[in-house]
């Protein structure tokens, strides 16, 4: 008897044991995995993932009267989340008034479905929008974040619309969320990794085989641990945007000559198990890179806050070759940074560049980051434009004509010649000393993933029913975003739908 | 005792006695169906699907001596091909040669790569270029089909180089294929629908469940089988494009008010079965309208032939409100289907448009097509320029416009202000009585779907091996045509991948 022959032998007398000839569509949608023989702990809500999503899920669980586990699998919480730019997208906020913006939920629900490109799920948008606001209050109020008092504009928006955190960083939000779970006696669990998403025969997830004390990315590190979640388990684990492997599945072009802005974490393992249990992942192709990025440092850096901030907003993205613009430096993401990436592969060099009335006005709204950014080598400073052109090989006169015609242009308040909007009082650039970062875009975002509706419950790929017992929000989800996710709208669909996971998740009644 | 919960204990207690407590990812990845008492049928190799890519399968399959059955739910063979208008991407073919279009199996790979968005796998998109003309050989030669000694351009092409079968439909390819089969004493079998596809805990695939007597789409219609594949199953199920409720989880803008192009049964059950068992898809959401479709006509239709072969190739795409082109009339489908739909979306009306100098040119290439068109009513003939403005309410001095500037472009070889390449060939528009269809997109093609190396193996999720006894080919697999799919190239993919397939499952060692 061969080794295959008599593997399938010995499984053919189990499944004839446990009853053979099952049939029908009910039995064959659950994968119907071993229940442990003991649970080793119970929870009534169990979150996975300790980023914004997922504590903010936590949160209201706990508020709901569960009780509640967060469970990460790296050594430090946070995720991608509290090493991000600390951006919310809010309409309608104070600053915004103070500038003459005109804003609404509803006008952020549109350039969100029109970056997009109509792949969202239109609920799921209105939604978030409309709650953008008491979000950020429930941030400010509950939590006690602090913003500066200041709106800045990401690609893709029509107007500048989003608030940032006092520390310029997500780790603001983050450290909030884990403080204040912390005085109601929720800490998140590190280094606690989840290896099996147990589904049972019924279809409903009972709970989760974890390996406790993991050595990320060790496999077979920790102490196997079986933890009942009596009534939902909420799944928060981000994107893949590290996983080189797997992103090459679904785009091939972002192979490992990309670097990536996320922490090294990001990686696919519940990716693949939520697809062993039958939910449904849809859009997983999307995967969006930062074009912003500096090749000058590794990671997600500081380089990008002069490149949006000062030059994407009131200054030019300019490609070395040529001394022009290439690209509206307002788009998505998406066009911008494959516009870089264009230009990239064919050899050229393209710089963020900003004179000193941008970053003097960037600055009041950043404060310190520039001089951070030089002593990180990531900004150069250059006395003149014609300094700028020498550092980079730039022709002068090609240089020089675009700044002029942006100025002419701003001055007349006539059309940009790449369809920018002006940032409300940009000035004209002539002032000097001027900067430069490099740009090189790097892998960012997930826009794909979970198929949820509009309460956070994950849907089946073989009913398109959901998945009792489990609910997703954040990054590890999709149809939020569609093809192209904005600038300030990751934070906002993770606080915004990881409150409505666990409030939901609470609501659930306990299996047993 | 509550109903969930007693199913909760007899599920638990019947994986208890299977020997619960299993771990360990081998064990995770496979859903340990269970296994048939007892096996209807046998074959080495078992093919599900009965269009251009599963019979190249079965044909393969059988000249290496494999016994072969092929499984079709429908009650008539051939899918969505046999309804396809017969067209097939052939670089180097004779007519190109005869009209002096230089062309190459590379250029053919970097137009499907650009227009692909590089989602494309790369290694797949190479060797389906180079396989294209031998591949156009094997269906002359072995088969026996029929060509006109005609080539034409679909969009997104750089070239013309599709070939196209006499009868202006796959048709011809599909009823040459099921008559060698049957020579070989291979009968594809109808009204054979797969319920299951039984993946043992070894990991294997082993047979299937399946409805023989099957009435689409009734689902416990027929009688249940259980087939054995004792070297492979290759599936080649086809897409999802009838199915609105499957296609909205991945593009939510396809709701029903769009028509497609397929057969009533490309629908999601084998797509969600591959899923539950495992399978790696990809690229789902990419989802292809047809951008030539007529709206006086259900389904495929033939009005599109017109629109493409005539107007696309050798006229105009006209937007009726303003009377001006809106497009590249050889810009790939979804560039042009987008461009349709948004006008539509506004209330326009476009047409594609053409006069006699070109319908003579066209009408060569597809003898009565015009006719059968003119007497369905789906292309209509107005004597004058003028005519064809007052029936459409177009401005008759834009429209007069668009036409001089195309021929005034084609008279001096300078760019087409569209970017459109010139047909070889061409005459200027001026030669009445003119003709025009109306345009409104219809869903027609899936480029998204299983993930398969090179050999066609299908790749599992969970480990990304190959998923022993399991192949796939055609429009059920993904990242061959990436983002967009070129016309003439399904044909090719299909017939390629197909046999590749068959050969390679044929070559599989049977596992008992």
């Amino acid at each position: 008897m061969t080794d295959l022959n008599r593997r399938h032998f010995l499984a053919a007398g189990a499944a004839a044991t446990a009853g053979a000839m099952l049939s029908g569509p009910a039995q064959a949608a659950a994968p119907k995995d071993p229940m442990p023989a003991k649970w080793d702990e119970t929870y009534d809500v169990v979150v996975i993932g300790s980023g914004f999503a997922g504590l903010a899920a936590a949160i209201e669980a706990k508020a709901a009267g569960s009780t509640v586990a967060v469970l990460e699998k790296m050594p430090t919480y946070g995720g991608n989340s509290i090493i991000n730019g600390g951006i919310l997208s809010v309409p309608g906020n104070a600053p915004q008034k103070a500038l003459g913006v005109k804003d609404s939920p509803q006008l952020l629900a549109e350039d969100i479905i029109r970056e997009g490109q109509g792949l969202n799920y239109p609920e799921k948008v209105k939604l978030m929008a409309r709650e953008a606001y008491p979000t950020w209050e429930w941030t400010v109020k509950t939590l006690g974040v602090e913003y500066m008092d200041k709106v800045g504009q990401e690609g893709g928006h029509s107007v500048p619309r989003f608030l940032y955190t006092k520390n310029g960083s997500g780790s603001a939000v983050v450290q909030k969320e884990v403080d204040y779970l912390a005085k109601q006696g929720v800490k998140v669990r590190t280094r606690c990794y989840v290896e099996t998403i147990i589904r049972d025969a019924d279809g409903r997830v009972k709970g989760l085989k974890v390996r406790d004390g993991y050595r990320f990315p060790k496999a077979d590190s920790g102490k196997v641990k079986y933890i009942k979640a009596s009534k939902a388990v909420v799944l928060c684990y981000g994107g893949f945007g590290a996983d080189v492997k797997f992103r090459t599945k679904y785009d091939p072009k972002l192979t490992a000559k990309f670097d990536t802005t996320n922490q090294p974490g990001a990686t696919s393992e519940l990716w693949r198990e939520t697809a062993r249990i039958g939910c449904t992942q849809i859009q997983q192709d999307w995967i969006q890179c930062g074009p912003w990025n500096s090749p000058e440092e590794k990671g997600m850096g500081i380089a990008l806050y002069f490149a949006q901030g000062a030059a994407a907003t009131r200054g030019l993205w300019v490609d070395c070759a040529t001394g022009k613009r290439f690209v509206n430096e307002l788009a998505n993401r998406k066009v911008r940074a494959d516009a870089v990436i264009n230009l990239n592969n064919e050899g050229h060099k393209c710089i963020a560049l900003a004179d000193t009335s941008a970053t003097d006005a960037w600055k009041v709204a950043r404060p310190g980051m520039l001089e951070k950014e030089l002593t990180a080598g990531v900004v150069h400073k250059a006395d003149t434009l014609e300094d700028v052109a020498k550092m980079n090989n730039i022709p002068l006169a090609a240089l020089k004509k675009s700044v002029d015609d942006y100025n002419k242009a701003l001055a007349a308040k006539s059309g940009d010649e790449m369809g920018r909007t002006f940032f409300p009082k940009a000035q004209p650039m002539a002032k000097g000393p001027w900067y430069f970062s490099y740009l090189s875009p790097k892998v960012h975002h997930c826009m794909g993933g979970l198929q949820t509706d509009i309460q956070g419950r994950v849907i089946g790929i073989v009913d398109d029913q959901p998945i009792p017992g489990l609910y997703a929000a954040g990054e590890s989800t999709g149809g939020v975003h569609g093809a192209v996710r904005l600038g300030s709208c990751a934070t906002l669909d993770c606080l915004v739908n990881g409150r409505i996971a666990g409030k939901a998740a609470a609501a659930e009644k306990a299996w047993g």
